[in-house]
């Protein structure tokens, strides 16, 4: 094509050539995003590795044998495509889910109903015996605040606030619910709560208990915290809005053990012009510890390394240094990011751009940009290449867990933004498995990111 | 909001008033269609109807009893909206499926292999017996034309061409694919075949054979067709490609009965100022006799009733008739749609504008335009209202097959997009059942459509 159009320019007048120099680079853009489509569709490999992670090693926790056999599986992976791979050495905390969790309750009307629960990340163990307790529904913590120690004391404290339904963007209600998960027990033990029971993270009412991080303050009572399905939380509630008394029992045993030594993963193409400058594409290695962590983020792994796969087959070279990191131990510590940050600034790294894939593998959306107004209009002016691809969504946003300490005066962070709708469904829970992850959605998302990491590394940021 | 900007307009000089008055307008727009997406966020009903429809009815072939409870169905639920509704008598083909399919393959190297495969919907019986034959694979009908009488007749014809992975509107590559399934009998009969069987229109490789209608012509001889899973058709062309010689078996018992009655089902909304200007809203109440019909049409069909539901509780009183059309035989026939566009037309019906929902509940895209340039124009001219639902495709495109024979020279016809990703790992399959739609993006789906007919209703078209 461009052989082409250079001859057909001979016979322009002057003030045409600029425009199809111009026209010439615009089609070479396009042409090669086309190719990383059409290739990502008929010759990607996202799903076959994404595959093998989800069913050679499954779920991952950090500190866990299995985040170890992630470790080594990327290392080979990278290798196999002759990136420069290295390992980068990071302490993460090892907190394990011990036996099933046990869990039902009691009324005042003699019913007996069991609840599907599972313990929140980091949590204390309930002892062998478990804990038998009053429950009291709160939605938010002002309400806690009313009932107060008197009405506290003693009982476990059911926090029951539902994910908003009528956000468009479901991370939204997920941001606006977290802090129950997150802060729960605090919230319970300053009020002398002997337990905290968190309604799942979900959207939608189903059997599946969701798990995630939490955190305790040392002036305060470590108390036990479990997450329950949204289908028990509506129950139980229901239970107590009848006015009966109930009693609610748990059991986990959970615990949490020394820090362990664990790895970020880093694979890399040096740029041939410019090897200095970084782009950095990735996700997390790590997974909680139901399901495959298939979504959540097997997705992102896969897809920051068909970057490089698709830039391959393309033929493409860069001419920044294309950097591929899986972090570890995203879920629980964020110590992977931070220590991939403190050494990338101690050694003087300078990373122009770094995009993250954590929102799960579906249908390609747009992109959400953390950095000045000039790289956002950029970025936006490229909408017009994007947009065939289904990437309408350009806009000032959030960016990603894993990339967020890298953030400069000078930078831009990128978050990638696939469809949202059924992301809560699966996140965190035993339902985020392999065969919830549609193969061309996948796809379509590696392409997405290795179009904005091609414009970026051609023109810069 | 409407209060505060008119007095605050009364300080304003002239010109600034035509301006404001215009974004007054654009703002109660706004609030509406905002309010339609979080009413069908919170309270739709989309989702429930469709459980109903698919777990109490099911799988609902034309001429069917499954069809006839849901044309009961359909009845009932308009009418429990206060509709004006009415059933259109149409006669439709029935044809059963008969008993499960049987069907495997021999090879010279000894190997049987089962095949999961089903009955295309319209073939003939094999006969109890079923059918045995040597099997030849063809990619297309240039192949079987160079194959010839001599090497095709007395065996069984294996059209074996793949769905194009590299389009990323999937309906392009199932418009490149069908033909096989429904020509393939005819084709293979031309040069004496006994049975054609056809790879399933999936781009996935998986064990579900997936139906789909086909057609005979009177001058040839109607030889029995099957479709066979993707799982199937790549293990027996990798035999066929190692050079065996391949003898396949099948057994399907189908047969097809005298037309029968049927109905569309009609539920309107009176205009208040031109209730002789009609918009429809539809989708086929028929399915395919595997699975639930949930994406194919369950969904359409709540999503377009859902419209009317979302405009009451929303308190909005259309100017012009809103007419929600549950067609019936869109899958074999056809019948429905021929019916209501005849009776449309004998009676002088003015239908301005016809929406369909026919492909599937997934996330919403845009809207496929059929009809002036200038209609065109007008529906883009809304984006910047639709946009933040996610609507960016607004293009020119086929609408749908029921609303097909409404079109005049004065109307627009429109096709709802959703994502196409994912459609045709269920379509036509035992795998379109409710367990595979999400309640959002459903609900999405019914307030996407919503929208538009809204501003339709306020700005003519």
């Amino acid at each position: 094509m461009r052989a082409f159009l250079v001859s057909a320019l001979l016979s322009l007048p002057l003030f045409s050539i600029a425009q199809d120099v111009t026209s010439v680079d615009q089609l070479d853009d396009q042409n090669a995003i086309s190719e990383l489509y059409r290739l990502t569709l008929t010759e990607g490999r996202s799903y076959y590795w994404l595959k093998d992670l989800c069913f050679d090693i499954g779920a991952r926790l950090s500190g866990s044998p299995e985040a170890d056999s992630a470790v080594d599986w990327a290392v080979a992976l990278m290798q196999s495509l002759d990136l420069d791979v290295s390992k980068q050495p990071v302490q993460v905390p090892v907190w394990r889910r011990g036996e099933k969790e046990i869990g039902y309750y009691t009324t005042s009307s003699g019913e007996k109903e069991k609840v599907r629960l599972c313990a929140l990340g980091g949590s204390v163990s309930t002892g062998d015996e478990g804990i038998k307790a009053p429950v009291i529904e709160v939605g938010d913590w002002d309400e806690l605040e009313q009932l107060g120690r008197e009405q506290v004391q003693g009982k476990i404290v059911f926090f029951n606030e539902k994910m908003p339904a009528e956000n468009l963007y479901t991370f939204h209600s997920y941001g606006h619910c977290v802090k129950h998960r997150w802060g729960g027990a605090v919230e319970a033990a300053k009020y002398g709560a002997v337990g905290a029971i968190v309604r799942s993270l979900s959207l939608r009412i189903d059997p599946y208990p969701h798990t995630g991080s939490m955190h305790y303050e040392a002036a305060l009572d470590s108390i036990p915290a479990a997450a329950i399905s949204t289908m028990d939380a509506e129950a139980l509630s229901a239970a107590l809005h009848r006015g009966d008394e109930v009693e609610f029992y748990f059991r986990q045993t959970c615990d949490t053990l020394p820090d362990k030594e664990s790895y970020n993963v880093v694979g890399e193409m040096r740029g041939s012009e410019f090897p200095d400058e970084v782009i950095l594409v990735g996700g997390h290695l790590d997974s909680w510890d139901l399901g495959h962590g298939a979504h959540d983020d097997g997705a992102g792994v896969v897809q920051s390394l068909a970057v490089l796969d698709l830039f391959q087959k393309l033929g493409y070279q860069p001419k920044r240094t294309i950097r591929v990191v899986f972090f570890m131990n995203e879920e629980n510590g964020l110590r992977g990011a931070k220590e991939y940050a403190r050494l990338a600034e101690a050694s003087g790294q300078n990373h122009i751009a770094a995009i993250e894939s954590d929102r799960g593998g579906f249908t390609p959306r747009g992109f959400h940009v953390e950095g000045s107004e000039k790289a956002l209009h950029m970025i936006q002016s490229w909408e017009h290449i994007l947009e065939p691809y289904g990437l309408h969504q350009i806009d000032k946003g959030g960016s990603g867990a894993d990339i967020g300490p890298l953030k400069t005066d000078d930078n831009v962070l990128i978050g990638f933004v696939p469809d949202s709708q059924r992301y809560f469904d699966h996140h965190h829970a035993e339902t985020d498995t392999f065969d919830h992850v549609n193969q061309r959605e996948l796809e379509l998302g590696a392409a997405s990111i290795a179009a904005l990491v091609y414009l970026i590394d051609r023109y810069g940021i």
